[in-house]
């Protein structure tokens, strides 16, 4: 199941004034090149096959520093979601997800709520961002938090009446809007400022569709969204069997990929993954984009065992994935404490409170016993797919995430 | 303003064996007529033009008590209202408006929420008519609060399908419905219980229509219900003096009846009062039914002084009720005291957290000082109108609530 060495190709091309089309992106060493160019044009261009950045892209840190202070020239509506999102763009013609703030960092999602109704939360989207980064996996676009001034960053700036009309000023005199959307979009659930500044979370653009086309796939494991249904997965224990053998899934990385996904979600309490998305002009040997994450992180005090289950019923990982975990299970490299290091680097610092810190914690040991458990039943070279060479996965973590 | 003096009149008759009506009811010394009928029809039978219900009649207790007890034998859905009341019918042919919780006793209406998004809340219909019952008015029909079996007591005894197709169990697994209105009633804002028991509020119904026409009433000083606009009386001070000069507020004690609900509502921060309802046989000189309470009680810590409005602009008020409201401001008939014990007797105690009772002291002080600026202004015996002789005012609380 390893992945073919292919030419190392990058997803977007700049076309150069003299006409040639010309390949960019960043040699091994971080050397950076096309320095004129914007950073979310830089960091387009430094997608590959295998990652959305590389391990110590310098692009990254100044590219979460413009979500956080560029001037916002234009706010619309992301249609199509379910709740309200606002695409968001700046002086310099770059583009980002807004998440706006829905609830306070202590509010758990309540034990009676689905997992389709729970509310999108802003530093989830923040914190599932560091927490792929740190899990070295480097499939989320960069996520900053920000503090927004809803009169004159968005209100001033759109030019959607629809928008703009859902302003209003709350009996606490605080600016409030509810914009269009399937749910939560009514006065009741206005978000409001205070007294017109919101938190929220700035997710950068990935390059436009026309550019670099994206393929949606429906996750094997998805859950039935529906509030007495079971899937498929949840009641066939040799579910796995049936999808090894159904392509993508029967050759090349692509389960690999779904189990790494499957970690990801499970360590952050995320049941809401039903599809997910590839760069379509890699075809089938690419990675899995970890796109909207923002119903994780909804309950520190309850680990759903059931995000596990495409692990247990496969039990199938990359020895990276594998090595990483294991390194962050020891005290040294403690998940929690790399996640807190690398969060108070956001401007809205504390972004998740403890408690959902030591969840992380909590967690990556029940990972890490079902997969112990998986290579006591059917022996570790069953179970670990031996995708490189480990001193390059174990060794940058000693600068990571400080270094970034 | 005093009110003529009128036979004593009761709002519904009974039809006996013989086929002779008979005019049923309470002598003045509370014996009790007609035993045999259940407790809702004696309670029908006792309303009269002054009162719902009258000071010391047992039937009061033994209704509240029925509304605890007695077996729940149809559920149904109340068509129009905004959010979901129940409709329930028990064994004794008796029937209440059933309000389920929806709040926990300890969360505040949220600073930025307008008056007509608000829940409606089951504790505050119960605490609303002991609050009324304290202040003597006795305009509120009696409440009870009970934990009802979802299951057995709502969905299995429910003939309405589309109640019926709610239900649903949660993640926690809950019982949980939601009904159909036009607000909060989806999934996102189901009704959950624990695992089946869930609380609620349960008000006596008054006689049907049929028996007993229910004239509806805009209340002059009717909000808004506009996020933007506001009412005439917020912006005209002068507003009383047009409203004393339009039927039926130039004549009997219709505007004095205005001015008690005015207290009652700022005491209880409800802010929902827009329209009243009397009882048509009586015309004109006849009581306001305080119906349609849970609004109040949402914040403890703010007082809303417009909700005093009408009386510092009209300056009127019964003596009565500034007597009863004088001696509830004294330590030994602390009004907080009093409402304390007396929903101590209700099934789902405590009804109201501690900062709700003391907000009642504080804004009984406020209602007062209100009342005292306009004596200082107009004069006593401008403001105050000498309804009746002292004495049957006074002496009653040295009872109550507890002898009731």
């Amino acid at each position: 199941m390893q992945i073919g060495r292919h030419v190392h190709c990058t997803l977007v091309t700049v076309l150069h004034n003299d006409g040639n089309e010309e390949e960019e992106g960043y040699s091994p060493t971080g050397e950076v090149t096309a320095e004129s160019y914007p950073n979310w044009l830089r960091f387009h261009i430094g997608i590959n096959r295998y990652e959305l950045y590389s391990r110590h892209n310098p692009v990254v840190e100044a590219l979460l520093k413009d979500l956080q202070s560029q001037r916002i020239t234009s706010v619309a509506m992301k249609s199509g979601g379910t709740q309200l999102k606002l695409i968001m763009t700046f002086q310099n013609y770059g583009q980002a997800l807004f998440k706006p703030m829905k609830q306070t960092r202590e509010q758990e999602t309540p034990p009676d709520f689905f997992y389709f109704s729970d509310f999108e939360r802003h530093n989830a989207e923040i914190a599932a961002f560091h927490l792929d980064r740190i899990l070295d996996f480097r499939r989320v676009p960069p996520v900053a938090g920000r503090l927004v001034n809803m009169t004159r960053e968005i209100r001033d700036v759109t030019r959607d009446k629809k928008l703009w009309r859902t302003f209003f000023i709350s009996p606490a005199n605080n600016i409030c809007f509810y914009g269009e959307c399937s749910y939560y979009c009514s006065t009741e659930h206005a978000l409001c400022g205070k007294p017109d500044q919101i938190e929220g979370s700035l997710a950068a653009f990935l390059p436009d569709l026309a550019l670099a086309k994206r393929k949606t796939w429906r996750n094997p494991w998805r859950r039935s969204y529906h509030k007495r249904k079971k899937a498929e997965w949840e009641v066939d224990p040799d579910y796995c069997d049936e999808v090894k053998q159904t392509p993508p899934y029967d050759r090349g990385t692509r389960l690999l990929d779904i189990m790494d996904m499957t970690i990801f979600d499970f360590l952050m309490g995320n049941m809401d993954r039903h599809h997910y998305e590839t760069f379509e002009k890699f075809g089938n040997e690419t990675f899995i984009i970890h796109l909207d994450n923002g119903r994780g992180f909804g309950k520190h005090s309850h680990d759903e065992m059931s995000i596990l289950v495409p692990l247990s019923q496969c039990c199938r990982v990359r020895r990276s994935t594998y090595l990483r975990l294991q390194l962050l299970a020891k005290e040294e490299y403690q998940l929690s404490s790399l996640m807190e290091e690398s969060l108070l680097r956001d401007r809205l610092v504390p972004i998740l409170i403890k408690p959902h810190l030591q969840a992380l914690d909590r967690r990556l040991r029940l990972a890490l016993n079902v997969l112990a458990e998986c290579i006591e039943k059917e022996g570790y070279t069953a179970v670990v797919e031996h995708d490189f060479d480990p001193q390059p996965a174990a060794s940058p973590l000693h600068q990571a995430p400080r270094a970034r």
